[in-house]
């Protein structure tokens, strides 16, 4: 049976006016003008910020609001109450108070990779229904695209190390904090810090302990003394507070202490400095102290670039706490300097309409050849060699496979007809997808772009529509 | 009479569990060793991602959590199944179960502009509780100031143009984007795009129409037609959906129509393509087509250095959609193709504690000066010559000045006892603020670093207690 987890909610508050307003205005002067047929928009991403595929993520919160998508009486009234313009008239808020979602949606699994271009979600219904969704959607979709992307671009340099998701103070408020720890555990880290996150989405969840407990006693052996005491089969030091070769010593010290008594210590964690030559010093030092089961992790600014510029100059580290740059997203590169926006640049857009028996393909050429978009409602078939890896996709037209096209029914006439995955389940179905992306396409530098091409009849309808408005505007 | 505005709630769900687990373990550690001593914790941030200033905001929404963090007996019963580890003992849920904050906040008001190291929040109580907020805290004001100080930049650029909110569908999730338009609204912004913003925090709201409108109907000339009716005093029409000269042509045709009912066209929107050329271009048709007081508006990946070149080409242009690059906070330079990550690096940490009738200095220096702390509780002196243009400011210890510091009492004892000011209030604050801030401090290129200075006490102190440190570790 269709269900979808609770935790897609996120929250319960209402996000009816999650809207940009045009969504609203456009749907008053639709409604006066009685334009409210079936069309298609679809969700797709212009670029990929950084590196060369995408891991699309976010599908159960959209389909969560779109199920639920509601205008309370409170918001139809603080709507025609608002003194702003242009506004929005009495026959339209009763339009919107009966608003139901009652059409398909057909998309790619979360964790599936995905490229420029190619259709990840569409969304089929009313016209004035389907804009509604456009805000919330994109917001969501991208977020969380490009942050199961970042995630996975930092597991793939990683060798197997335990990744953890580090990020929430540095994420873009709540939902981001929040949203962040669940699309990168679809990429492939093994923990958050975040432990509401954990309560929502069940991701296991991980803490040791701040400067602050060190800080806060007189001296930092007896603070991680204490921290032990409490913590005896879980105890992993944070080493930097004073000075990380004495804090290395001070957690050899209890590391023996812990011994005598039965207990291990798990490990210490490095968070500012020079990690290569510390990781070096503080292994050193814990094997001399007979402690070489004690793990070694670091955070302070990792990303991708870091993380493999240590692990091949040969830094002893066995885990890394990743923060900032995973949380937002970052594309910047550390070693050169450059960078971008921090954001996907994914869109939602017309590409279809229904008018009497009759389907239309819709599209924007413009003079900005970037911003255009390909017509129609499409789907994506992925080939695949002997090995199964994939070796190309193909956008074609909607009809023109049968099956096996990347998008499935997910709703169906309002109804839920997809089985969600549990979010680990997710997180395995993405790590195969990975490993069956040859390897030229995840290398950091320059990797190869992965072959998408046109199906020969949806290349012929582009540029037929393409004739056909330039005959018209000229 | 104190008040806290309700548009502070944000979403009334439970956020109590939006702590990193380490606020838990270290309580727990904290509990067992009868270390709870009263502390101060000290919000600052250790740079400015962009630029030479910050705009402070978020106040509001962490007062808000301070004063409302109750552990529901959900989250305790959660806390003590979940199968994390290391775990946490029935008699700290106890201690969690009574929790309600009982301390003091100071803090300087949103809007005020801050210089890296200078506190921006003191938060003082039991050290348990008021560790408990470090995660809350720093998402939220992190992006806040991130984002108001990045509207002030595009607002100081615009020479008085209006500049509009678009970035929702950028934005890093729901909250990013509400806050994002609460943020940037104190910025500068104004209005937004966000209907939902507006219902929180009474921003002005603004929308036009999208190129769906426009693809869905058999003609642009038609499709403008439509909208020109429904919203007769407040049309702005998107014209680059084929051919943004043709679209503004029949932005003409539409205008002489609305005239000859007694009506106006408000504008124009350009949304891709070269955007001084189209626009120089677009103004002419405007003109000769008798439209003189038609605007044209701007949005494609707007920020302050596209606008600074656009305004500074001759581009003639009345007003700006900022979208992606303002949500995100981008630190992204598109002219040099430097950038860093979209985060304000702020943090929350530990600077004094009582022991008995003792105050005592903590901080942290470690082997990376860029993570050391300014120890002990301070205050900032700002000083301003007799136009009441900035100067210079002073960080001072606590008690070294008896008035005019730039914290202000929030909440003592647990008790409300600032009177917010609204949103509206805090943007014209600002305003005042960034004026009396010397421009040379705020051009986009090389802005002259404002002048910080440690008082002598502060720096004594800061000396003493390295000494201290360094002849305790050798």
């Amino acid at each position: 049976m269709a269900n979808l987890p609770k935790s897609a909610l996120l929250t319960e508050t209402n996000m009816a006016l999650f809207v940009d307003y045009y969504e609203l205005t456009m749907g008053q002067a639709d409604f006066d003008s009685s334009q409210n047929a079936v069309c298609t928009e679809n969700y797709f991403a212009r670029a990929i910020p950084q590196g060369a595929y995408l891991i699309a993520a976010g599908l159960e919160q959209v389909i969560h609001y779109i199920l639920n998508l509601r205008f309370s009486e409170d918001d139809l009234a603080w709507l025609q109450s608002s003194k702003s313009i242009p506004e929005i008239s009495p026959n339209f808020v009763d339009y919107l108070r009966n608003f139901k979602f009652d059409g398909d949606v057909y998309a790619v699994p979360e964790g599936t990779i995905v490229l420029p271009n190619e259709p990840i979600i569409n969304i089929t219904g009313r016209s004035i229904d389907v804009q509604l969704f456009e805000t919330y959607l994109l917001s969501i979709m991208n977020f969380q695209t490009l942050i199961a992307t970042k995630s996975s671009r930092i597991v793939n340099v990683s060798g197997g190390r335990i990744c953890f998701d580090f990020g929430a103070r540095r994420a873009h408020g709540r939902d981001a904090a929040i949203l962040s720890a669940r699309a990168s555990f679809i990429g492939g880290m093994s923990a958050t810090s975040l432990v509401i996150a954990s309560q929502y989405f069940d991701i296991p969840y991980v803490g040791t302990l701040a400067h602050k407990f060190i800080q806060d006693r007189p001296s930092e052996l007896g603070a991680f003394r204490d921290y032990a005491m409490s913590f005896p089969h879980n105890t992993i030091l944070l080493i930097d507070t004073y000075d990380t070769i004495q804090g290395a010593k001070h957690a050899v010290t209890i590391g023996q202490e812990m011994r005598a008594k039965g207990q291990e210590l798990r490990g210490v964690r490095l968070d500012s400095g020079n990690l290569l030559e510390l990781s070096k010093q503080v292994r050193s030092i814990l094997d001399d102290g007979d402690l070489k089961e004690a793990k070694i992790f670091a955070s302070n600014d990792l990303d991708e670039f870091e993380i493999d510029r240590l692990l091949k100059s040969g830094a002893p580290l066995d885990g890394f706490g990743i923060g900032t740059r995973l949380a937002t997203g970052a594309t910047f590169n550390p070693i050169s300097g450059n960078g971008g926006v921090s954001a996907l640049p994914g869109v939602y857009k017309h590409v279809e309409k229904i008018k009497g028996d009759q389907t239309i393909p819709t599209f924007k050429i413009s003079n900005d050849t970037a911003k255009s978009t390909l017509p129609a409602r499409k789907q994506v078939q992925r080939f695949t060699d002997p090995d199964q890896y994939y070796i190309k996709d193909q956008i074609c037209l909607w009809d023109e496979i049968d099956q096996d096209g990347l998008l499935i029914p997910i709703v169906k006439r309002g109804e839920l007809v997809y089985d969600f995955p549990t979010l680990k389940e997710i997180q395995v179905q993405t790590q195969n997808n990975v490993s069956s992306l040859p390897d030229k396409h995840k290398t950091l530098d320059q990797p190869a772009t992965y072959p998408v091409t046109l199906s020969q009849k949806l290349e012929n309808l582009q540029q037929e529509l393409i004739n056909e408005k330039q005959s018209n505007v000229s």
